[in-house]
Formats: C-alpha cells, sequence, structure tokens
C-alpha cells in the first residue's frame, strides 16, 4: 500500500481518554476509532491486524477438523429462557424488542444457539463428535468500558462448542483444543500460558485460562519457565489418537502455571528456582468443559448405541480476537510505539525513501514495492526522514527498509529489525528474501 | 472434507415455511438455519458460499484502491440525529437502549458513521480521493421478512462509501466502482445488469441497480442481451485514468437496460429486436452519487486548494452479499437442486465412491481427496448410490467424481458437469487438471 494514498492515519498526540499504553497506541497509529463507548471502528491498520489473528484462528481449528458456522448477532429471548440463563446473565447482556414487541438480545455467547442447531440436525450417536466454531461480533454491556478493545462492548471472538456421546470423549476433545491453541498462540507470535481456571459449580479441573504476560495485566501468574521453551507446532501428536493427545496434555500440564486465585505454594518449591517466573497477565482465551448443562436443560439428546437418548457432552472454547489485538501490544511494545510479530504485523515492512528526489531511489522503492504490494507500506509522503522513521516505529512494522542515495549507488539498502534495532545492509535483489527467511 | 464426519446436514423433506426455491433449496441443503424470523444462522456448506464471495467482492474492491475498514453493528443515535436521519428513518430502524439508557440503533447502513470516521481524519483536499468500505452485518426491521436469506433482518453486506473534491471527481470514482461491480459479478458467475435507478429528489442519472436474472424476480425488466456477451475483466480500462473510465463508461450505456418503473418504450425500439430481452431480476447491488448530502448536514469539511472550506462529495456502493446467496440460487437451479458457478462454489467436486468395499476405489478417493481436501467433498458414508447422486445433484457441486470398480480397473473415473449433465471419463491423475482448466 503507497501511504501517501492510504487511509492510515496517525495522531500526532496521545489521546486523552486512553489510560493504558494499548489503548494510547491503537488510537494514535489510528487502527481503531471510538464511536461509542467501548465500540469501536477498526480502520485498515487495525483490520489488517484483526484479519491475521482471524486467518491463524482459523487455520487451526480447522486442523483439527472443527467446523466453521456464523451466527447472527441477534437471538431470540426464548432460546434463552429454555436454558434458564435470560433471567440469570444480568445487565451485562443487551436485550432489545422489535417492532412486533418481540425480544430479541445481542448474543454475548452461543452456547444455547448452538446446542438448537446441534439438537435440530444430529439425531445419532454415531455423528458424533461434532465440533463447530465461529468468529463473529458479540456484545456485552459493561457497566464501565475501558481499556479500548481489551474491555469493549461490542468485540469480535472465536467462539468453539464441541459436543461427544460421554465424559471421556470430551475429555479427548478438550486434549485437542488445548493442542490447537497451544499452536494458535504460538504462530500468533505471543506467549499465551493455560492455566488452571474455576469450572465453578460443576467442578472438575478441564478449564484453562490462555494468559499472556504484561505488567499490566489484570492477574498475578506463576509459572515454569521452561513452559514457554516448548514448541507445540513442531511436536509429534496424532490428533486422531487418544493415547497420543493424552501423552501431549500430560506433559504440558507438567509444568507449573497458575494464577494468584490458584496459586499454590508448596507445588510452587518444587519449581527449579531458576525457572519460577512470576508476573501479571491478560486474559485472551478460556478452554472448558462444562458436560449436559445445555443438552440437558434444553432436552437437546442423540440416540446412544441401547437405543436410548444420551445427551451430550458439551464444551466451550473462547479466544477473544479483538482483546488479542490489545494485549499483544501490552506485552510487546517500547517507548517508541508497537513491536508487533512477524505474523500478524499489519506489513511485513515498511519501504522508507530517504532520496525524496533521486531517481535512483525512486526507481527502487517503486521496483521493491511492486515485489509484493499487499504485504508492503510504501511511505512516499513528502515528509522528513526524521518523521517517516518515527511513524515506522510507532507503527511497529517488524522490518523497516531504508532506501537512500548513498547505498543505492553500492545496489544496497539498510534493513531495520524494529524488534531489536539491529540494522543490516541487504543487496536489493536479496532484501525479500532475507526479511522472509529471518528466524528470530 | 469427509462427508461422513462433516457437518453437513440436509433434510429429506420440503420445509413447509420456505416459499421460494432459493429458500427451499437453502433449507434443504443444510446452508442455513432460521433462528428468529429473518435471522439465519450460516451452516458450513452456506457460509463456503458466503465467503467465496465475499472474498471477490474485496478482491475487486481492492483493486480499485478501495480500503477496507470495519465498523460496529451498534450504532450511536447521537450520530443520526446529526443527518437529520434518526427521526426519518422509520420502524424499520431497529432501536436500542442500553444499561445507561443511552439510544443506541443497529446499522441498516453506515453514511453517518463514515462521513464523522473521514471527518475526524481527513482534513484536506490533498488526501482526497478516499473510497472506503466494509463487508459487515446490518440489520433492517422488515415488517414481514420473507424469501429466505433475500429479506431477512440480519443481512451480510459490502458496503463502500467514496469522498471527493467534487462533481467531477465524483463521477470519476463513479465510473471506477462501476467498472469494479461489472467485473465482481462476472468473476462471480451471474449476469447482472447495471439499470438506471431512482436518484430521487437529488436527481442526476448517477445511480444504477444491479440486477440478477430470474424468473421470481420482483421487478420487470427489459435489456439488449448484447450486454451480457461483454467481457469487463478483459476490458483494457486504466483504472487511474479518467479518459479511459469514461470511454468505458459510455461504451457500457449504449447498451439499454431497464426496470419496468424507468422503461422507455421509444428507446427500447431502438434495440434490433433479436436482442430484445424481457424478463424479471432481483437487485444485489446498487451505486449511487449523491452529493453534498451527508457532508453539509453533518458539518464535515476539508481545506480546499485557496483555503477554502469544502463539503466532499460522496457516493455509496452496496452489494448485498447474503442476499446474492439467495438470488444466485433463484437463478441457477433445475428440478434436482442448485447449479453453483464454479467461482463460489461450496467445494470444486465431489467425489463419489460406488465401490465401498472395493479396496482400490477406496485407495483411489483417497488419493484423489488428499490431493486438495479444502476444496474437495468426499462424500464417503455408507450410502446406496442413488441417495449420493440426489444429494450431489441437490448441494449443486460444479463437478462429479464418480469412482466404480469397473472404470478404476483402467485406471478412469467418470466425471458428470452439474450444469449441463455432460459425462466424461478421465484417467484418474488427470481428473484435477482437467477440472481446474475447464472452460465454460
Amino acid at each position: 500500500m503507497r501511504l501517501s494514498s492510504s487511509f492510515l492515519p496517525t495522531l500526532k498526540e496521545d489521546p486523552a481518554e486512553a489510560q493504558i499504553i494499548s489503548h494510547r497506541l491503537m488510537l494514535r497509529t489510528g487502527m481503531v476509532r471510538q464511536m461509542s463507548s467501548g465500540i469501536y471502528a477498526w480502520l485498515p491498520l487495525g483490520l489488517r491486524v484483526l484479519d491475521n489473528i482471524s486467518r491463524i484462528v482459523r487455520e487451526e481449528q480447522n486442523a483439527i477438523n472443527a467446523q466453521e458456522v456464523l451466527m447472527p448477532t441477534l437471538q431470540s429471548a426464548d432460546l434463552w429462557k429454555r436454558s434458564g440463563r435470560y433471567d440469570a446473565y444480568g445487565p451485562e447482556m443487551l436485550r432489545i424488542v422489535d417492532r412486533h414487541k418481540r425480544d430479541l438480545l445481542y448474543g454475548p455467547t452461543n452456547e444455547e444457539m448452538i446446542t438448537d442447531i446441534f439438537g435440530q440436525f444430529i439425531k445419532s450417536y454415531k455423528e458424533l463428535p461434532q465440533l463447530l466454531y465461529q468468529i463473529q461480533w458479540k456484545f456485552r454491556d459493561e457497566i464501565r468500558p475501558r481499556f479500548g478493545v481489551m474491555r469493549g462492548r461490542e468485540f469480535y471472538m472465536k467462539d468453539g462448542y464441541s459436543f461427544d456421546l460421554n465424559y471421556e470423549d470430551a475429555v479427548v476433545t478438550y486434549h485437542k483444543m488445548m493442542l490447537s491453541y497451544l499452536r494458535t498462540f504460538q504462530r500468533i507470535g505471543v506467549k499465551a500460558i493455560p492455566m488452571l481456571a474455576d469450572t465453578g459449580p460443576i467442578g472438575g479441573d478441564l478449564s484453562h485460562e490462555f494468559i499472556i504476560l504484561a505488567p499490566t495485566g489484570e492477574s498475578g501468574i506463576y509459572f515454569d519457565s521452561d513452559f514457554t521453551e516448548q514448541n507445540w507446532l513442531e511436536m509429534p501428536v496424532d490428533i486422531n489418537d487418544k493415547e497420543s493427545l493424552a501423552a501431549f496434555f500430560q506433559r504440558m500440564t507438567r509444568f507449573y502455571a497458575a494464577t494468584d486465585e490458584k496459586h499454590d505454594q508448596n507445588e510452587w518449591q518444587k519449581v527449579p528456582e531458576s525457572r519460577r517466573c512470576e508476573g501479571r497477565g491478560i486474559e485472551v482465551g478460556q478452554i472448558f468443559y462444562f458436560g449436559t448443562k445445555y443438552t440437558e436443560a434444553m432436552n437437546v439428546s442423540v440416540i446412544g448405541p441401547d437405543s436410548d437418548k444420551i445427551n451430550p457432552h458439551m464444551g466451550s472454547y473462547g479466544i477473544g480476537v479483538s482483546r488479542l489485538v490489545g494485549a499483544i501490544i501490552e506485552s510487546s511494545h517500547d517507548d517508541q510505539g508497537i513491536i508487533w510479530p512477524d505474523a500478524i504485523a499489519p506489513f511485513k515492512a515498511v519501504i522508507i525513501n530517504l532520496g525524496l528526489k533521486n531517481q535512483a531511489c525512486k526507481d527502487a522503492c517503486e521496483a521493491l514495492y511492486k515485489m509484493d504490494q499487499e504485504q508492503l507500506l510504501y511511505d512516499d509522503r513528502d515528509e522528513r526522514a526524521g518523521v517517516k522513521f518515527a511513524d515506522a516505529d510507532l507503527i511497529g512494522h517488524p522490518w523497516q527498509i531504508i532506501i537512500g542515495p548513498r547505498g543505492i549507488g553500492n545496489n544496497v539498502v539498510e534493513i531495520k529489525r524494529r524488534e531489536t534495532g539491529e540494522r543490516m545492509e541487504v543487496s536489493i535483489e536479496q532484501v525479500m528474501h532475507y526479511i522472509s527467511s529471518y528466524q528470530r
């Protein structure tokens, strides 16, 4: 994209409304704009990040054979009366009355709707398991929306739901989803650590929150640093083999990790001291087994192997996609601005032309830009170099490709890695290859 | 996708609620399920079509340098009070009160919001033109929702908005968008004909509706059949050159095309008789120039070349993405079911195994399926051949790849083209290549 003809507006000054760094940086870089309290429009720069995260989430859901659906944002109140949650949910549920005086609501989550859909179509145990997900806008009428997209009212979320014949099968699905989540976050480029979470009145140990390390996080966390050394993408796990999944899960849960609510000093002492990490974290996902709660309440069953009616066992699996954008910035920035992980950066690199009046520089920029117009941002504005460098650091492109009269005479450009500040000289023919094959 | 482990449920019987064929077929094939009056969940089969259409729309918008944003579904009433439309809009606008008693609404369209966003960031004529679009859910509280997704309440729509310095520039943008729309519909594989539309009190001739030919259409249409012979994708038009765009537009408008409201018998008589086509059509898009209506009402201006304040000239450009799914089925089906255009079909082909107990057949199916698991549906169900053929015709995959014991001995599979019923024998190595390179 050419910056001069793009809708990529940055703000010169810090917006007064933003209390935390991610919110401030998202407004300053023109990623989002608040339209009402806790309701944001995503401008081109922010949408690119949101789309990049969604794509990875989707690919990793599909990789475990979860199937994508898309449910409407508005739901009938009747559906929630069947589960008993319509009255229980409280004022965070946005309740709506349509022109025919029917009660609707803006879905804050979709257990009821997916259970209803499942029940309409799936009639036999032979059709289990089922694993369905969507990425869709949701609404929670927070009493005090704050922290930008981290605690907005209208938010973008991946919510998945599983249906299994019994507890044992549901555990297998849970393990599979755990693997999918670890791989998703690793690909996105963030350290998200699963921590045991409260399962409430249902009990059991099948709920984990995924928490990103960030100094501004809402919870205190304790974890074994070896966890973050694991490579889940290359770990050989057969997702069609429950033993293989169980072995993976056991290996994963060997590492101590707990929020302060669940922290256990005795267990913590068993972690070698050099590996004990304490910090604060932001929740960006949760996976949860809850059994037959909704299938029983909504009277949804399948015919079992002995022709008996069986309420399937369910789990639900969320990733806060819009929240993640903020959380990643909280965990990855410096005084100059955002530092995007490569996989979700809005652009791979920005091209900065230092020789606006130099034809060779201009030609080199154009030639480079044409190599990947979709993934390169070309800062072709008539601005001082200092402004361009500051904006590049602020937006946080993983790479800056700096083209100036001196280097271009030798067929060389300078590249700067945003994360480390490292600078290198590379020939113009090699630069795209270098960037693409760079290993952190 | 393997059908046996997919959430691709078909209904055996025609649903009573559906009055028109597209609605009936979408329910029968399990593309959607109605969750409330005029509110649908998109199941995997339907979502694949919705995504395919969205992808083409997006690529063709990006090709004219329109930039994608994503605005929230809920809007503040205040925004609509600024334009004067809050009171004018009537009961189709879904009005909502949040927990703090603030008035919100579920956006039926976004002229106000985009004008506000534009006004916050764009201050100078030098930053014009701007062309922004989104693909997002919208809501219109129809008094009698009907015809399935064709007249639903919650619907998916591409809405684009342009800002130009003056009328002359706005016309250039209009021409560019016309080209983009013609290319979009051609790539989707439908004949959508632009017809002059009413511009209301603003006047001028800069509004076109895009209408798909279908016997169940709401309007009578008259057009020159030569229009549908044009290849807009290969027509050389320089989108950065206003003369080139104007020449294209002139060429396009040479062909007579009008709905019955705008039909002109005198002009119609000038079309050679053999080229006069009459029929009925369904509107699937509209493009519209409306000048300074919103920029004036909302007091949004830029600094012009002479340092004067100028209200930019706007246009808006819609494509009913979810509506298109229904409209395409209305225009492309037979007694057996849907006939998908290749570009938007949920799967390229279905693999039908006639030799369930034959190892060679099974191996051949598996090998073929592995060539493109994402785009092939493998009907591996333990069902009679008749059931599989009927489902394949019903769902409307462009190709059926039929693998049976007799052919496989000779390394040959049968393929059937859904559109024509044509059958061919192809070697198993060649089948994917044959399908991909087939020209209608």
